[in-house]
């Protein structure tokens, strides 16, 4: 699409949102996408890597400050046999004049979190949809501005939220949808994974070997670890909020109301520093802000309970600790088992594996072996699948701006609560009154 | 010890607990218990049943308003070969009677919760220390009345919460103060146990059966149900924030501050009325105001976080969902799994098992045996082995007046918060600023 297509399709935008249709109100539907990356870091080539696989997606453009990252970029294009894209480097707004000059359908955003947020806006400003890594921006503000930028451009927004796709959690989707749960009551998710050779390491390779974070640090410890520094919240809650998101039907009936979280005392990251790299580094000296356990829990329009936990700074087995309850039985991941009444035995718990097979996803089903290889478990696959297709299709992408926004805004609205001794705030509703009407378009199908 | 000890007693009482030695102040040490049980229903003949294996205990007095209950009680007596003791019967009130007429050391409550604030009052009133069934009062005010009276009469109190001694927890208490864990940074427990058949019964059973409760049912059912009706918080914290309690050192350095609950919508109990009786029973047409699963997350002065799960109306097996995580790793329950840094594998589970065994508590290992037969597992001999210890000895009960107030508090606490969008609340000091300093008197070694 380009610019005057862009700017036909503005005037769109207003009835496009109001009423959600299932068909092409974001562009006619194309044969052949023309795609950007914008950030080609670690995260950013799987994303590039998984693009460059299909047969409908030409990846013109790439972005990055980083001569290193940019070379391993080219090698996937290599691999790939494709044609190498135009090459944007130099400054960290580069990626402005990429939007200028190249007529794009889309950019896929995997930069540090605090560029998603103006790298997004001026990509619909230019005219071209986003698919954007998790966390959409810092301040509540900024969601709002991303809603509203959205709804103006006509330009759709898909927070590239991976874990929506685990199979184990579409399947307990698929079972939810069945009723096998009964009422939806509680559920849990959460980020818990032991980040600290992430946040630290010597500056050379992306996982641990030393202390270093900003300026000195590697890949993600150069950006992400500041954000310990400076903030006390649930810094990453789409991992759990996106899946039960969708399984409670958020912005299809349903909406989260009102938060509140705890924060526990902040040891982990300075002790890791200590252990690590002794008393007398100079990082054993800074400040975290960001306590080791953050707590949320939120309760939604239709008067079910989330609970969120947030744990990145000590030791212990990765566990997004998901556990899904309704009137008829829970599923737990934690113990890989589940219990309904009156089909598995009373008070007892079951394996959940055989489940998880019966229920495996038509999605799954079909593109199983594609995903085979892709990161994380091949869920990777299914999000750039499911983001590429819409947007090629000129449909409505599955995980829509106000669900990206949602999600994303639980970190500010958490960061409040811990500052406010852990109170209750009202959630915004960033679909202004339409939660209770909008269809829900999650994975319906084996399409995407 | 009679009334005119007593009241010497009294006069000692505000200089006893400003110091809280460690011998002899509640009185002089004897060799011989005279004990009433008030409240012989199936929970008082378990209590009751362990006293009487006791050689240092005589059960001189009973009180109940139920026949049958009675009956059974002195079937324990024949069994134990132990005298009968003087039966009160006959009205609700008529445990003040037997305060004043029998010369009792202790009583042992195990009455409806409504029922233990008005009998633990009146029996420190005559003078007889008190070891209550789990909940202390409905109040905020009833708390403090409790532990006001406590201190004006010298006579202690002591909630008889048995998983304190559950054998794995206490296992855990051991790797705790050994360091294991490191500095202890969030904890979890709670309540997680499928009560709808104690809710519900046809009145002649104590487990299901029926959808009765109130005058129509029996025992539990009789009076537990109606807090489902009436109330909407946590309504059973204690084996969760009990054995917490203790790894925390709560009122031996440290205090629970705030907290903050927030409760689901209510459906389970409603559903199993109409699977169960059907949508014709009256019973159907009961609301009930506790949400199906309540989750509190309570701040420590020493900045710890604690999250309590109550979810007793939907199906689902029992589980107290414990998690004791420091910043060297963690214990779950849930998974019966350990993971401590630089001795488990990295980023893996290992099963708690011989981790368990290794430090199983010497107080275990010592009455193991003992407990072998006693309810819930065991612990419940330890419990009364406990209190009818350190009454004996003249000693501090192992779980102050201080620490069964702050337990049981949690409910009218999370009561608030639930009704007030769920604003956290700050903790009333029971201690009156003597948290700081008390020392931990709880399972030190193998004596009780």
């Amino acid at each position: 699409m380009n610019r005057s297509e862009f700017l036909k399709m503005t005037a769109l935008a207003g009835t496009a949102f109001s009423i959600m249709p299932a068909k092409a109100v974001f562009g006619n539907p194309s044969s052949s996408l023309r795609i950007g990356v914008i950030g080609t870091g670690l995260r950013g080539q799987e994303l590039l890597r998984l693009s460059l696989q299909r047969e409908d997606t030409q990846v013109v453009a790439i972005c990055d400050i980083e001569p290193l990252m940019l070379s391993d970029a080219l090698q996937l294009f290599e691999k790939a046999q494709k044609p190498h894209p135009v090459i944007y480097t130099g400054s960290p707004v580069i990626y402005r004049e990429m939007l200028a000059k190249e007529e794009l359908d889309a950019v896929i955003i995997a930069t540090p979190w605090e560029w998603h947020y103006p790298m997004a806006m001026d990509a619909m400003d230019a005219g071209v949809h986003v698919g954007c890594e998790v966390m959409m921006g810092t301040t509540v503000e900024e969601h709002w501005n991303i809603v509203n930028k959205s709804l103006q451009t006509g330009k759709q927004y898909m927070m590239l939220e991976n874990v929506c796709y685990r199979r184990d959690v579409m399947a307990v989707l698929q079972m939810v949808r069945q009723g096998i749960f009964g009422e939806l009551i509680h559920l849990q998710g959460g980020y818990q994974h032991d980040l600290r050779e992430v946040k630290f390491n010597d500056g050379k390779q992306a996982y641990g070997g030393g202390v270093e974070f900003g300026a000195n640090g590697f890949s993600e410890a150069k950006w992400r670890t500041q954000h310990s520094v400076d903030r006390n919240g649930d810094l990453y809650p789409t991992h759990g909020i996106g899946p039960l998101s969708k399984m409670l039907n958020i912005h299809a009936g349903n909406r989260f109301s009102s938060l509140v979280s705890m924060a526990s005392k902040a040891r982990g990251l300075h002790d890791y520093i200590v252990k690590t790299g002794g008393a007398e580094h100079p990082n054993a000296a800074v400040k975290f802000s960001l306590g080791d356990i953050v707590t949320t829990m939120i309760k939604t329009a239709n008067e079910e309970t989330i609970l969120l936990q947030h744990d990145t700074s000590l030791p212990r087995p990765y566990s997004l600790g998901f556990r899904v309850q309704g009137t008829k039985g829970l599923w737990m991941d934690i113990n890989k088992s589940i219990h309904i009444e009156d089909i598995t035995q009373p008070h007892r718990w079951e394996e959940a594996k055989d489940w998880l097979t019966k229920f495996d996803h038509p999605l799954w089903q079909k593109y199983g072996s594609d995903a085979q290889g892709a990161g994380h478990g091949g869920m990777d696959f299914f999000v750039v699948h499911a983001f590429l297709e819409a947007i090629k299709r000129g449909e409505p992408t599955p995980i829509s701006v106000f669900d990206s926004a949602a999600w994303s805004v639980i970190t500010p609205l958490s960061e409040w609560s811990v500052a406010n001794n852990s109170n209750s705030i009202d959630f915004p509703d960033f679909t202004m009154g339409k939660w209770n009407t909008l269809p829900q378009i999650f994975a319906n199908n084996d399409d995407y």
